[in-house]
């Protein structure tokens, strides 16, 4: 399961833990790169440290975007920025918050601005990195969704993701692509990442939720020089990954990523035949490749949320996202007669709106 | 299991995620009474907490203690001072942190020298949270143990928590017993802020380890007015809920806390005898009433470190915590023979020594 060039593993007990301590090795390795390599801390390290104070505890950021969700613990959450009832009367952090791109759909028909949009984005991430930087905050890593999920299945292109990879090398801060959400199969590989054609590995990814447990794969010079610097009393679940271990054997045997792409095909397809006819009520068709990790938009949120009310009253569950979105997460043993059921009753549904 | 007075519970995957989503209930309840009760949000707390900027996220702190530990995750670590390890390199808060008291012992012979060193520290809780309330740093809540077992092995007299308490009271801040390490029996009480006779409940107890998932109970006026603000993917583990249910089931059967007493006090004065035998060796012998929860200190941190050593040799496995103590944690299953057998090893390395 490890992603490419990714050869190192720590578990976690969920999703926002596996964040905050991928969080925590890359401040590691930041301040090991300040330290010139050297594993030994000075006494004003030490003491300053223990009563929250730098140089033992630095003032580093972790650059984040607008409408990411990356947890619910305090690390996490000065980095998600999707609603404001998950932050409200929480203390936060100053940290910087770029803009993720929105494009416009469909994109063939709108590749010009939504390249201006990627390069207006990144060039934000620059300036916010620098600004941070020589504010004394420095920026120790990008932490970004391959989507943003909670967001409103916001999608970026692999050149977004390529020149953000570039940013975080000319800048010296670190990679973190959180694949909690769409890691174990749903875009039609095992990680959403893959479909990125990155030069290199990100830094860091972090899962959750589909892999059972959570946890994060990580390159070797993020793992903290010392033992018992990333730690917990579980360091996640053993019964979860013999779970995950039997999960990845099914995968395999039922050729499920093959599922998932043939029943993407066939969703994608028909939910483009509804858009067309369909588009007073929905637009904004978007997935990524071939994989069922399918979203559209309602024109208005009351009309994204009169639909998966009424398809509620049909038998099907499905989720709302940001502001207007309507996101299908069917599970990886959906299959293309499944897809057909789905279509018919979003028909029926769109028609008697 | 629930504490006295503490009817509602929210479980949670690990002791960190119990800890952080416990303050995350602290800060809703302080802003709500901000708000007069209001459960409405301003569009400036909607706009700025987005961003991470009060109002909507608040500067709010939480008072902590010299030698805490209450977890790993960043808030968590805002609020754990035990070991340099931890803490170095991560970005943190300026938070207050007050003395915990450090006794002498053995506790009847310095009566009057204990009772005032709780006074000090008491005196600097209340002087620090007016301190950092006037700053615009107002504090929430007290995070605190009930044993400092990370740090130690740190105990406070039932008066300094009944003053804890009352300080909390008089100043608006609530009162969080971090109970992860001390709960689920070994003091020989289910929690261990059950020996304080506390006038009224703590508002928190949060707990993990023993207890087999993590999570915290809390009063009702701790419980958020609107959902989704204190969630998690898995919300704990039922499967582990299931697990703690024969648990406690078991310990009612077999009268496990009966023997958690009966064995802390062969344990106990077995250690006093070896104590006085020993004194170039080991002192500071101290528990918290009957309970098996018990610790002693090296005279120094190398005695400490060769005792741990030469018990492993005779199969004995024990812990240290702190820079000199010796820390046992016993299983609710050990039993007076058990005790003896552990007391005639450990006696063979005090010879030996």
């Amino acid at each position: 399961m490890a992603p490419k060039g990714l050869k190192h593993i720590c578990t976690m007990a969920c999703g926002s833990c596996s964040n905050e301590n991928a969080f925590k090795a890359i401040y590691i390795w930041y301040r090991t790169k300040e330290r010139g390599g050297s594993v030994d801390f000075t006494q004003e390290d030490i003491d300053s440290c223990m009563v929250n104070q730098a140089p033992g505890c630095p003032s580093y950021s972790l650059l984040s975007f607008h409408g990411a969700f990356h947890g619910r613990t305090m690390g996490c959450l000065a980095t998600t920025h999707s609603k404001p009832i998950h932050k409200m009367d929480i203390p936060s952090l100053d940290w910087p918050i770029a803009r993720f791109p929105l494009y416009k759909y469909p994109l063939e028909e709108h590749v010009r601005e939504n390249q201006e949009e990627d390069r207006r984005c990144l060039e934000q991430v620059e300036e916010l990195i620098h600004k941070y930087n020589s504010l004394g905050k420095p920026v120790a890593g990008i932490v970004v969704e391959p989507i943003q999920s909670e967001g409103g299945d916001n999608h970026a292109s692999p050149h977004f993701f390529q020149q953000l990879q570039q940013i975080g090398k000319r800048t010296g801060a670190a990679l973190l692509i959180d694949e909690v959400q769409t890691g174990g199969g749903p875009t039609g590989k095992i990680w959403c990442h893959e479909h990125f054609d990155l030069p290199e590995a990100p830094d860091i990814v972090t899962f959750s939720k589909k892999m059972l447990t959570g946890g994060y794969f990580c390159k070797e010079e993020f793992r903290p020089p010392q033992g018992y610097r990333i730690y917990n009393t579980w360091m996640g679940d053993p019964s979860k990954v013999l779970m995950l271990k039997e999960v990845v054997n099914v995968i395999n045997r039922d050729r499920l990523l093959d599922n998932v792409n043939e029943t993407g095909d066939v969703l994608y397809k028909g939910l483009a035949t509804l858009e067309q006819r369909f588009p007073q009520h929905i637009d904004s068709l978007r997935g990524r490749n071939r994989g069922t990790y399918i979203a559209f938009d309602g024109n208005t949120g009351a009309k994204r949320d009169a639909i998966i009310g009424k398809l509620k009253q049909q038998g099907v569950h499905t989720g709302g996202c940001g502001d207007k979105t309507l996101r299908l997460r069917p599970a990886l043993i959906f299959q293309p007669h499944h897809a057909h059921i789905f279509l018919d009753k979003l028909e029926t549904v769109l028609t008697g709106l």
